[in-house]
């Protein structure tokens, strides 16, 4: 299945000049959202993981499914201020100003295999932060995944320090 | 599988006097999440469902892995201005002020049935407003369903109009 042909493609989203790929269009189409789930799941089947990570909110989706299809834990990775026990926090740049991601303490035990989830890598900036996140909290980076990646943009450069897997390139 | 021993109940969040029902436990536990996935699937698995909407963030967790599971598209219902192309739109009332949901336009195709699931039922304005959503997108609501309700809430009576399933009743 060509899963591009799935994505819409919006110029100016959310602002002039970004050409913004909506993947709506897909996760509504069980075929291609099926399809979608189960390349991650045949990926990740025989690795070593302990818990599935999904950066709000996109990044909830598919790591949810597929947390569930290798009988896994679901950890959310939030924006401030929405997690309602103790938590750790991680600051990141972004073009202007900066932005936080959020875990809990206690989401991951100490050494445990985390699966880190989005939907896009763009910039690199928020799965840097998040992989900082499960390092802080004790865990161990088992691979950074995403369903599309901007390759122009060079945010695998970011987080050059960890397995990366991307489903479809731009 | 008891379930209410796996949310944590942490007192005063968001604000003082709210006892909020924290599903992260549940979800990070392999078993208790799998749990809560099989009990929707096998709930839905006969019914006559044509779509899976989550409702922005944490519904997004449970529809994206029912949706799946019952071989159905997803479809996100979201806080405003995240929605890439024409979107529909309803405002409802909160405690003070009024907040809002969207959806895309064509989210639905006219006559589909949507299964709508989010984590919480409280007082349910924002199931509501879903369901206006998928009424006026042309769809209609098989179901409006919960992992948790609040009973003391009374959030039943704003969505009264429609099948209500919850998994676990505080």
């Amino acid at each position: 299945m060509d899963l591009k042909e799935k994505i819409r493609n919006i110029p100016d989203f959310p602002q002039k000049g970004i050409l913004f790929r909506d993947i709506t269009t897909l996760l509504k189409d069980p075929e291609a959202f099926g399809c979608v789930v189960d390349k991650f799941t045949q990926r990740y089947r025989d690795h070593h993981i302990d818990m599935v990570a999904g950066i709000e909110s996109r990044g909830f989706i598919l790591a949810a499914a597929l947390a569930y299809q290798l009988g896994k834990g679901f950890i959310p990775v939030r924006k401030p201020g929405k997690l309602p026990a103790e938590t750790i926090s991680v600051e990141y740049a972004l073009e202007y100003g900066t932005d936080r991601v959020e875990m809990h303490v206690d989401a991951v035990n100490s050494g445990d295999r985390v699966l880190l989830i989005d939907d896009l890598l763009a910039t690199g900036g928020t799965m840097k932060a998040a992989c900082d996140l499960v390092q802080r909290a004790g865990g161990l980076v088992a691979e950074c995944s995403f369903m599309i990646e901007l390759a122009d943009l060079k945010g695998r450069k970011k987080i050059k320090d960890y397995n990366i897997f991307s489903m479809i390139v731009y």
